[in-house]
């Protein structure tokens, strides 16, 4: 292998794989990322065997080629190389190294056979379908803080992508939950959605999907198979195992009579929240919010640390009653608000809450109190 | 007490005291600030007992008194009060709690009575002179990095500041070295300087002191005695114990006959040694420098990353040589250089080396060699 290639497209393509590369592994051909030199192209591969992200570049190629190197040393190298460099890799059996080569720096590096690198097989089956950047980063952005992270769950330990069909309207949704809050986006499923398989796709997959589209521009096709779901960015693209369980249905979580109905300025809640959030204990944050007659009075109590309590004017004519909440969520759910209203909508003091955006009726959000 | 302060004027105050504080206090009172409220003031102090930070705000005082309340608590909470709010403050025999008011938000602290905060005694002999903020910030800036954390040889955990008379010139100077590396940074003696004891000043007053540098304007006052140091910001101060211990006679470390000079393009060299160093294994960051005619070749090998060579053209003349540093120290003493050159004056491969800054007459830096 041999070949030259612009140091800004070799960092950009090595910065998109070598993300999905942990630090620490025990098959040592893991920290590596697979490069293959093809006719005027360079391409490169990463896994850590639940996930494989591919990307390319144009080269200058010599000799055509594959060898795998360390993926963070040679990103690190790149990325300190100045701007502007021509890189120029190369590798024959003669040295058993990469040599990395740009003006008058020179590295070489310990390498690994192409052949013993693990490459995902493609299921050529499933749907396949396109959607906006921007519809992505919104179904992602609104749901993904209420991915749980506990091992035991392990099924809850991911995003739920499905397609539903509402009143006859076909919906690409996601949904995520811990047991304690759920967060659910749709969007009108995009053709050639509706009647694929629901997957669940690792959280770890969710948060490279969401880096890969701040870098890129142009939508996103998205394949997606029982087994394995695959992003395609442009020449990246992105394959991810899902998570092999069944998501629990959701939909007997979100309440439907809910009655007594809270209009709250979303910004001057969530300055509340964090204020008296300041006087909980680490573990427990909870936070009592009592209504009466267009107003609320947060209250968070704590032995050692002191008492705090906020009142903030909302839209309220219900009877009074007191819930509470986790001051944690709460700010989660307010943070992902578009409009400048958030609409909580209580059965009870023991019974999931609603949380509504009128700025994106494709939202909601559902937090189980906690007792106060 | 009872007062009302504008917030910005006490999250300011608290701001510098509240930094002294630890996180974790074996005594309680130590988490606490002690607010002091007399005649249109209020005053604030903060304490791990090696330290001492006042500081002080207008207010306006209906009650006047003393007590302590948790400082990160109070903090926080007037951190996330919106801007421009008047914060009431209050504590009466009645309750025992700091109760904290503005607009609608109320909190109740829990407090610990003023007599019982270690307050420090001030000593009043020593020497006092006044140093510009920049120059005290360059004395820091140049020579902290090479203050040891190395608990067991707690002498050289800090600053050694003191005066000394080169060619009959008064001069302040701040040295710091862990063993391996020294800096040494000085200015003309301020008035009121000279004679005064040589003190160790520890690392996290020297922190805390650059931290406050950042934020003020005007003049330090410098008050030192034998066993005290005080900086005076204007209204706020601190106040340190310095180290009970003897500074090494370090002029014996600073090599005087170096004879092979090497004049090296100061950000092309810490590229390169940033770049190399990716190859090195995280313990002993060891690159080895090859001087021949203005030129110096820069190799890092590691038996398991592989091996990394940079050169750079330099000015030098002298015979051909070898010699190894550790990166990390490279990149340290290279951070700090203020001009586009920096002279490296080398004895032999074991010896120590001399750095010297052309841009900065009054610096200098050691480096001890590791075996390559």
């Amino acid at each position: 292998m041999q070949l030259t290639i612009e140091r800004s497209a070799l960092l950009k393509a090595l910065g998109h794989v070598q993300s999905v590369v942990e630090r620490r592994n025990t098959i040592p051909i893991l920290s590596n990322v697979l490069l293959s030199a093809g006719r005027d192209r360079l391409s490169f591969a990463a896994t850590d065997l639940d996930m494989e992200m591919v990307d390319e570049a144009e080269a200058q190629v010599n000799v055509e080629g594959q060898i795998t190197a360390p993926a963070h040393t040679l990103y690190e190298i790149v990325r300190k190389l100045p701007d502007g460099a021509e890189v120029s890799l190369s590798y024959s059996g003669d040295d058993p190294r990469l040599v990395v080569q740009a003006g008058r720096s020179k590295f070489n590096l310990p390498v690994l056979p192409a052949g013993d690198f693990p490459v995902m097989s493609t299921d050529t089956s499933g749907t396949r379908f396109t959607l906006a950047k921007e519809d992505l980063a919104r179904l992602i952005d609104k749901t993904r803080f209420a991915v749980s992270t506990e091992e035991t769950r392990y099924y809850l330990n991911g995003l739920y992508l499905h397609t539903v069909a509402e009143a006859g309207i076909p919906l690409l949704r996601a949904v995520a939950t811990d047991g304690h809050r759920l967060a659910l986006a749709e969007t009108p499923a995009p053709e050639g959605a509706a009647g694929g398989p629901g997957v669940i796709v690792p959280r770890k997959t969710v948060d490279q999907v969401r880096r890969l589209l701040d870098d890129g521009s142009g939508p996103v096709e998205i394949m997606v198979s029982p087994q394995k779901i695959r992003f395609e960015f442009g020449q990246a693209s992105l394959t991810s195992k899902v998570i092999d369980g069944a998501f629990p249905d959701y939909m007997r979580v979100i309440p439907k009579g809910n009655d007594k109905q809270a209009d709250i300025d979303n910004a001057v809640f969530a300055s509340a929240v964090d204020r008296v959030a300041t006087i909980s204990a680490e573990k427990s944050r909870s936070v009592k919010l009592a209504f009466e007659l267009d107003r609320v009075t947060l209250t968070v109590r704590n032995m050692e640390a002191g008492q705090g309590v906020e009142e903030v004017e909302i839209g309220y004519s219900d009877e009074p009653f007191e819930i509470g909440f986790n001051a944690r969520y709460l700010l989660d759910v307010a943070g992902q608000i578009t409009g400048e209203t958030a609409m909580f909508k209580f059965a009870d003091p023991a019974s999931p809450t609603l949380v509504l955006d009128p700025g994106d009726p494709g939202v909601q959000y559902v937090l189980m109190p906690l007792r106060v």
